[in-house]
């Protein structure tokens, strides 16, 4: 057909399209999915579309894998799990075939998705996207199952672990030099707030790759960080939409610096109700200390994101360490530390979960001065108390109780006058 | 290890299970099905396990693709039942690893089982059993995928239809150079009657490929035709055993003319209610006019079993041909054939699937004149009409009324003696 070499410019469109699993739960969803990828076909557009498993079924497979073992092994995990996208990826095509289209869907490694051997938090490693060019030069629509590949050396089935299923969308379109690639969900694009939160919080209609990062990092559900950057490397955009209705949603694209610095303002309040507060206590202020608390936490594989080192009083030369990682890997770093104690020689390790983060984005922090002052400002005005700051130059976040979360984010947004005027539309149910 | 090359007559063992959906169909039976084969490992064995889909996976799924395709596409239909051989394999090698042996198990893709490109009734081309034969020089229990493949020329995912993963068991125990492929079941073996309706029948202890295939083919429902011709084309023994109990089955192998003349008896009666039988009333008795109803229904994908014409009635020069088909197909053929009615010729078509087709086979039979003689007494005494015959060297099939049919079993096998001394233990739930 000849427009395959170099689609951009020209005048048939790539669009890649991902689906996640509340989109495709059951016959009626997967039949409204179909139609509306079908349209898009029909459009002008060459589509390929990505397929997260229906609903519950990887949470029905995890259940079968504990009751035939009680710790199953990775391999076999990915085998299993990646049934799910085989079986909703083969049922979209069956129903994008019923509406008169040609469909054709494909494994990950069909797909020629190639990751590395890490069973259950696979990364891409490359696209090899012959198969899947082929379907679209003969007019196919071509379905590619999301969340799995196929490893570079053992040539075993894979899974991606959180997100998968985007990031997966976004390294085809990424291989396949696409237009845009939507990632369509429950809500309508991204707020400037959790709407659950803040009733009055708005849709964007554009971010920046660096300040969609920002917001991922910060705890902002809708992307996953890994997805934000595959295609900020690619300069690939995405588009965030709802799979409820047409309207546009919102687009994640183009760097910071192209924002005219006059133009550039705050994005959004983002919020983390996953992370934990380790504390370690009594440590002697010598330099390499710090450095073995962290080399115990790489240890046990966890991912450090605050870090406050307190100011060291003078009288006994200790010092305290404070920092926050994710509540799943919590336990594993106080285990850890406190095997190295006596090695280590810290007094003792406090534990809290009872922490929230939330979060200040956007690029006009960096020409507007006093921000952080509004910032703490409203929430010493809303009566909450910061434990721990931390910044970068688009971001300002703070950890505060668990139970102020919800009133934090609502006066920063209202302080910093984030809010439309309507209410924004929620929907139920969240997908992979 | 060295002990690869040539495995027969080596100290260490091949052998190859095959498990049917009923075997797997929940986690209790997947972790008893995993000891047994846990135990064939510790003997001292190589083993590779087949596994078909757990219980009523596979209805589940074409239940979900008729919600949204009224008539889903063949290619995406394979793509959605091969999940479910995925799942469960997956769950039966987690369970093994759970009880401390290794377990890999691989799609038939992987397992390199290379198939034509009939979707739904793929035919096997080839095995590569290299990752297989790998995996096992390694010390790992291997599992591969039931009832699928990957077309030879497109890649694609394939199924092998009925029976398929019982053939899958076969072509990759005779590309391994297998020492005995067990077909698990929910009988013990081969009966010389179906003990649901003949209480006494016996098991057999052996039966030879040829009595296999005719009983196969005269409706025995414990293997399927293609799997037994299979076996026999590369000599491979089929042990048919139960998957409740420890006690040997029923072991499928050599030739009939191995069998010493005076030692060669009665292996069994087998019966089918799944024929219908067509009379094509009214035929130009000339030659080429037979020739163009079987050509009507070969283009129909209608496979023919007994035929019988009726002698020529002299004085119009027309004739009948009676011919019976699977019930599933009879519908089509009628309806090719009435289309060509008048290019054939022929007066009318009739159509009668309130029959059933009763079967003699045993290699005896070629020794011991009287049989078919005895064969009509028994069925005359019992007041049974027959309808049609059909004979081979090793066996003799006649047509009678389906309401007949079990009365027709229970008589020919008390007349030729078959029976045992005790009744057959017989289990709920069939295999795939």
């Amino acid at each position: 057909m000849g427009i395959s070499q170099d689609r951009k410019g020209s005048s048939v469109a790539l669009v890649v399209q991902k689906y996640g699993g509340s989109s495709v739960s059951d016959a009626e969803r997967i039949r409204r999915v179909a139609e509306r990828i079908v349209e898009t076909k029909k459009a002008g557009n060459d589509v390929v579309v990505v397929v997260s498993a229906m609903g519950d079924t990887t949470d029905e497979l995890l259940d079968l894998a504990k009751q035939v073992s009680p710790a199953p092994p990775v391999r076999e995990l990915d085998m299993l799990l990646t049934a799910g996208e085989r079986i909703s990826n083969a049922l979209v095509a069956m129903a994008i075939e019923s509406l008169g289209a040609q469909a054709r869907s494909y494994t990950g490694s069909q797909a020629g998705v190639i990751t590395t051997g890490t069973h259950g938090n696979a990364k891409i490693i490359d696209v090899n996207p012959g198969r899947l060019r082929a379907a679209l030069d003969e007019g196919q629509i071509v379905l590619v199952a999301g969340f799995q590949g196929v490893s570079q050396d053992t040539k075993d089935v894979t899974t991606l672990g959180r997100g998968g299923s985007d990031t997966t969308a976004v390294a085809v379109a990424a291989a396949l030099n696409a237009d845009v690639c939507e990632i369509y969900t429950d809500v309508d694009g991204i707020f400037t707030a959790d709407p659950r939160i803040v009733p009055n919080a708005r849709k964007l209609d554009t971010v920046s790759f660096e300040e969609m990062l920002e917001m991922a990092a910060a705890g902002a559900k809708v992307l996953m960080l890994r997805c934000v950057e595959y295609a900020r490397r690619y300069d690939l955009p995405i588009h965030v939409r709802s799979s409820y209705t047409d309207k546009p949603g919102t687009l994640v694209t183009g760097s910071m610096e192209d924002i005219p610095m006059e133009d550039a303002i705050l994005t959004g309040v983002a919020h983390d109700r996953g992370e934990a507060k380790v504390t370690v206590v009594g440590l002697p202020d010598v330099p390499g200390y710090a450095a073995q608390v962290f080399r115990a936490c790489a240890d046990a594989d966890v991912n450090i994101d605050m870090v406050l080192q307190n100011i060291s009083k003078v009288e006994d030369g200790k010092t305290d360490i404070t920092f926050t990682c994710s509540r799943e890997s919590g336990p594993g770093a106080v285990e850890k530390l406190t095997a190295l104690q006596d090695e280590i020689g810290f007094t003792r390790v406090l534990y809290d979960d009872h922490i929230g983060k939330v979060s200040l984005i956007g690029a006009g922090m960096r020409s507007h001065p006093g921000v952080t002052a509004t910032f703490c400002e409203a929430l010493a005005k809303a009566g909450i108390n910061i434990d721990l700051i931390s910044t970068s130059e688009i971001r300002i976040s703070v950890l505060i109780k668990d139970t102020e979360l919800d009133r934090a984010v609502a006066a920063l947004h209202e302080a910093f006058g984030l809010g439309g005027d309507e209410e924004a539309v929620v929907y139920a149910g969240t997908g992979r």
